[in-house]
């Protein structure tokens, strides 16, 4: 892929990958409620370092793009879960690859 | 890693590997160079829809993480040229499971 020039049909669909996953937080949210369904609360508490006002944007965006759901149970008051989807879950591969690469990197950038 | 709870070490890595990647524009700039060394004015058309003043600071903070080379020739005037490095061609596997995401993101969400 990186070794000849890049065909415009895989430009596109690697343009559709970063628009839906854009920023640096969506990738880390979705870790939050991929063992089981999380409030706000919670997931603002695993995912380190972000402000409530992004988490919500960002929230609203990966359920736009069907990466996350979100549930209002009629508790008094009302209870909202978070979920991840299928989709969002179809996402491991990416995940896994960024993950060697991001320690491949650490050693060999961030670590000098 | 979707399927349990998101350990630290790896949240760590893939937090490295976003911020290094941050944005929609890296991944698209490196297909540029990766067939062969081009100038700015090349790249710059290659990856449509960039103005020139994002691909310049795109390009710095690619330099600033050894992913890109940018080479200046003592020609008259002076020749600057952009490659890959080996740690930017090492990108390969995640480009390659993003294309593939991106392919059923937009069967999925974007072809609804």
């Amino acid at each position: 892929m990186l070794t000849g020039q890049g065909c415009p049909a895989t430009m596109l669909s690697i343009k559709d990958a970063l628009e839906a996953l854009e920023g640096k937080w969506k990738l880390l949210i979705l870790f939050s409620p991929s063992s089981r369904p999380k409030r706000f609360r919670q997931v603002a508490k695993d995912v380190e370092g972000i402000t409530d006002k992004i988490l919500s944007k960002e929230l609203k965006a990966l359920e736009a793009n069907q990466l996350v759901k979100r549930e209002v149970f009629s508790t008094f008051p009302p209870t909202v879960e978070y979920s991840i989807t299928p989709h969002g879950r179809s996402l491991e591969k990416v995940l896994a690859e960024l993950h060697y690469w991001g320690l491949a990197h650490r050693k060999t950038i961030i670590g000098k």
